[in-house]
């Protein structure tokens, strides 16, 4: 019954950011005169993440994206057994999001999927015309360093409850930077859930934005673990400073 | 003297939502070059919410929103004796606010209360052209997750003092998706006060602005506390860790 | 030497405010193409207004505002003694200020004082066009909900370190709502500062910035304390509910 | 080993800010119609700010940046022997965010390095054509303000998890009123990065976005130390007040 709260919690937050994300950019972004943009876009990514975690991350841990589950499980946060199961859940969130957002934006004038639905893409299907290698490299670099947030600011030397708005933020970083180039990803469920709706160009390209994002998060867990994660020292372990202060050495 | 003091703070609360989002819609949005546009109207929905939850939350808990109340009502943990007065004083919060609103918006050039004065729509009074299912769906789906961030971001195991910030945020993120295909309600207060004002059409379609929202909210009231709350054990009643992390099982 | 480290607080803060607020007017709202706006500056004042409060606020409670002092004093939480020195710290920043921008303004391309200088005014000099009243009902309520909202949000009750998000970014509400109305005062330290460089019709105006700022933050000072204050029980003074829930009756 | 992660630490924060404020800027600020303009530019560089400092603050104190760094040491905060080693971690991963993102705009359409990347630069290198002492006085002014917003909201008696949360915001702030002036420095190693990269009249400039920076948060550091800064009392050391409000003298 936890296990089955969790993944209902990675369902609901991964549901979450599809519907929020992919909802802003299909519905109103580019709304006549006052729609918007990607700017907007990038803060309903950032906003469903942000709230996600704080509503559920209580339950699940508040991944919604299997690079974030990925990247904990290389850090050696996160069980190996638990990650198949989470990102099923993330999956059926982002697909069950798209669905909801299809049947809505089906009800507005001159709705037409194959224009995009907000699906991931490169080179033709790059918002900006962005060629193959620079939508590997944005993805890869950008998913690094938002599981690179993820892991830092959820250490036990962070100050935690603020992990939410850190990582929520990062998001919403990651979209200002590089929607032009692939729509952004950084997390394949999210990718996922458009794809199925859009076919064709949106599945055949869907590759890159599960390997990309996965490889990146992967890496920044390695590294975080590795090379920046201090050691806890035993009488340090469950115990959080009240009174943290940046370290100024 | 006490539930005085509840029903002012709602009172006042839900008067703060609806003359700062409504506000900035009909006075800024569209300001010529320099307009805030639906991300300016986004963010003031939320706003209102976050920075009403932390003046007044700690009086009435900081609904602002009968779809709120109904929602915590579901969830068990609101008195079903307290909810009829909550609905009252936040939507008499709702018409003066939109009287003050009226007050300013009349006293610049070519004010047209017909015009929409923010009330909320669907058909032909969509702004953007939605259908009567599409303005359904909408508001079910995003009252149902707004309702589901309030009961998760303030049960005992979630860090609650940034509930506000979860609450409001989440509020704007509702408005970045959905304003264009229902001007956005999941609340019923916010919805009446326009609508008074505006009269007509905006009355007729007052009904789905009260039990769109109501339904997704008590829902959502529901699916949390029997699918998502782990239940608290005793021992752990009123002790919030003030180490919390996210669990990452 | 503490109160000389309190006026040079609040002289910073104010001093930030005006910088901040007037200048993201002045330089960057209507840059060409990519300018930020509105909702840029409605930011860039929220955002000055929260980051002075967490950086001076330790040191002079963080008014930066005659309306807010004032405000704090009706609320009988600020000594009478010190409201004038308050003002005159603050009235010094806000001119300071104006004459950085005015330095920095005057070194672009075809700067015109008269042409504003995000002076706050009404009537002819509104710059949506609106009329006297309009004027007086809006800084009277947008000054009245930002001091209540103050008040509360530093409230004993509350969660006391967010009140600086809450207080800053009510400031960005207010500004999201009424920037077309009379370019928004809601402090008169602010409204003085550029009025001193336009001079002619912006320091004949600026008698209502200081009036209606003061009395809605007056009263804003009394409804807190007499009708919403619940009175701490003896037990309570000095204590922070490390768990703080809001209140659910 | 401890000194090498807060260098890797200060590597990728600086990494960050480059990558995510100047990514911002050349990818999607003027993308068609719906570019997230200056804004968005701004809250990229702050949002960096903002998670890096709580993902890898803890490791290294969070500077990101040589003013920051040189601040803190005149503030008597920072040990002098780390400086030169703090600086050179910070422009290396200036350089590199540069030449990552070199790597992704390459691979867009027309993409010109020549056009500007996002260096700073004043006179007919400002972007809204600002002079040569409108520049010294605003990179002057903001890095003074910026640096004093670090040391005032890490202070020990400020709710100190919140300066991340300031200190970000606050970059953000900056950047509303100034990117039109010079593109906004504030950080010798974010101009450095991308100066290398467009070479000429930007590392001609750069002397500039070094002495301005340094000197405003060096004043700042003094400023604080000496004027604002409330002495410790010797049994306050290490004591974080959990229910700290701010001081209403």
């Amino acid at each position: 019954m936890l296990m089955f709260r969790k993944l209902l919690a990675e369902f609901f937050g991964t549901f979450w950011i599809v519907l929020g994300g992919c909802g802003s950019a299909v519905l109103a972004s580019r709304f006549p005169e006052t729609g918007v943009g990607l700017a907007g876009v990038a803060f309903a990514f950032g906003l469903a993440m942000l709230t996600g975690w704080y509503a559920l991350g209580p339950i699940s841990g508040g991944h919604f994206n299997p690079a974030v589950t990925f990247g904990l499980w290389t850090a050696r946060r996160f069980p190996g057994t638990l990650v198949i199961p989470y990102f099923i859940a993330q999956v059926i969130g982002g697909i069950v999001a798209a669905a909801i957002l299809f049947a809505i934006a089906n009800g507005g004038p001159a709705f037409d999927v194959a224009g995009g639905f907000a699906a991931n893409g490169f080179g033709d299907h790059s918002p900006g015309g962005y060629s193959f290698a620079a939508a590997i490299v944005s993805e890869l670099v950008m998913t690094f360093m938002f599981v690179l947030v993820v892991c830092g600011s959820t250490n036990i030397r962070a100050p935690v409850n603020f992990a939410g708005l850190a990582i929520g933020l990062a998001l919403t970083l990651v979209h200002l930077i590089s929607i032009p180039v692939t729509n952004t990803s950084v997390n394949p469920a999210r990718s996922t859930g458009p794809a199925v709706f859009v076919g064709g160009w949106a599945v055949a390209q869907l590759w890159l934005f599960w390997i990309a994002p996965l490889v990146g998060g992967g890496i920044a867990g390695l590294v975080y673990h590795y090379l920046l994660e201090r050691e806890v020292e035993p009488t340090m372990v469950g115990q959080q400073e009240p009174g943290w202060r940046p370290a100024h050495p």
